[in-house]
C-alpha cells in the first residue's frame, strides 16, 4: 500500500542524448510511484539515448520539446547526469532559460540535480552561495560559479537537492520527493 | 623535403580514455613530422582508448605514466579534448600538478589545449586573465575561472595555444608548432 505523497504534482525531467541511464530512469520511477506526473523535456521530439556507465544504453521517449513548455507549468525539475547530456544542454539558451525559470523569484520551485547535472546550474548562474554537491570532477566549476561545494551523498539547500553519483540515488530520490511534498518553494 | 622545425624538442601529450581521437592523433602526427619527440603520458601504463565523434574509437599505447615524469623533462604540453578524458584527468592531483608545472614561473613553456582540453587549465587554475578559446559548452567554466574567453579558431596568449574543435586542428597544429619553435617560454 503505497502512500501517494506527491499526487497531482507535475515534474519535468530535462535531458538529451547521453543522460546517465540510472539517473533518469530511477528518479522517474520513484516520482511516478510517489504519484507524480512526470514529463521528459528535451531539445527535439522523438527519443533520447541513455549512457549506461561505459557505453550507450537504453532510450526513452520525449514527452515535450523545450518549445512547448514553460517552467511555470511544472511543480519541480529534475536534472540527471551523464557527460554528453549536460554538455549539450548547456549550449542551448532555451534549456538554460528553462532551468533558470525554476529559480526565479516568483517561482523558486524544488530542483534536483545529480552527478554532472549541476553543470546546468552553473550555466544558469543559480548556485551562487548555495550549498551543493555533484560528481567530484566538476567541483571546481561549481566553486568558481560561487557554490559552497561539499562531498556528501545528498545536499538540500532551500529546495535544491543535489547528489554525486548513481550510488546516491536512493537518498537523492527520497529527498527530492520530500522537497516536492513539502512544496516549500512551489508556486 | 620537410623542414624539421622543432627537432630535439620533447612534447608530452597528457590523455586518458575518452580522448577525442582526431585531437590526439593529428597533433601528434604534426609534431612528429615537424621533428619533435612525442610521448603519451597517462594515469596508468598500457593503452588508452579514443572517442571518435559518436562512439569509442582507436587506442594508443601509453609511453609514460604520471609517476614516471616531471614537467621539467618536456619542452611543451598538448591536451586533447573529448569529454571523458579531461573529466577523468581533472580528478587526479598528479595530472593537475603536471599541467600546472608547465605554467610555473621557472618553466612557462608552450601549452596547447583543444575542445574540452582547456577544462584541465581551469582545474589547474592557470587561465586567470589569459585569452583562451575552447569547445563552446565549457566557456562559462573558463570565464568563471578568470579567462577572457573568445570564439576563435585558434588563440595564442604568451605560449598558450587553444582551439575549439576538430575542425580547427590545422590552425591549432600550426600555431602550436610555431610556439614550440620560437621556444618563447621554453626553459
Amino acid at each position: 500500500m503505497t502512500v501517494k505523497k506527491i499526487q497531482g504534482k507535475k515534474i519535468a525531467i530535462l535531458a538529451t542524448d547521453g543522460f546517465e541511464q540510472s539517473e533518469l530512469f530511477e528518479p522517474r520511477k520513484a516520482l511516478l510511484e510517489a504519484g507524480a506526473e512526470v514529463e521528459i523535456v528535451s531539445l527535439k521530439s522523438g527519443s533520447i539515448k541513455g549512457w549506461n556507465e561505459t557505453d550507450w544504453g537504453d532510450s526513452i521517449a520525449v514527452d515535450k520539446t523545450l518549445d512547448e513548455v514553460k517552467s511555470s507549468e511544472y511543480h519541480a525539475l529534475m536534472l540527471p547526469g551523464g557527460l554528453f547530456n549536460p554538455d549539450t544542454l548547456r549550449t542551448d539558451q532555451k534549456a538554460v532559460n528553462f532551468v533558470s525559470g525554476f529559480f526565479a523569484e516568483d517561482e523558486q520551485k524544488p530542483v534536483g540535480a545529480i552527478c554532472h547535472g549541476p553543470w546546468l546550474l552553473a550555466e544558469a548562474g543559480v548556485v551562487n552561495d548555495r550549498k551543493v554537491t555533484s560528481y567530484p570532477s566538476i567541483q571546481t566549476d561549481l566553486k568558481n560559479a560561487g557554490a559552497k561545494w561539499v562531498d556528501e551523498k545528498v545536499v538540500v539547500d532551500q529546495g535544491l537537492v543535489t547528489s554525486r553519483k548513481p550510488d546516491d540515488l536512493d537518498a537523492f530520490n527520497r529527498k527530492l520527493i520530500e522537497e516536492i511534498c513539502e512544496g516549500r518553494h512551489a508556486a
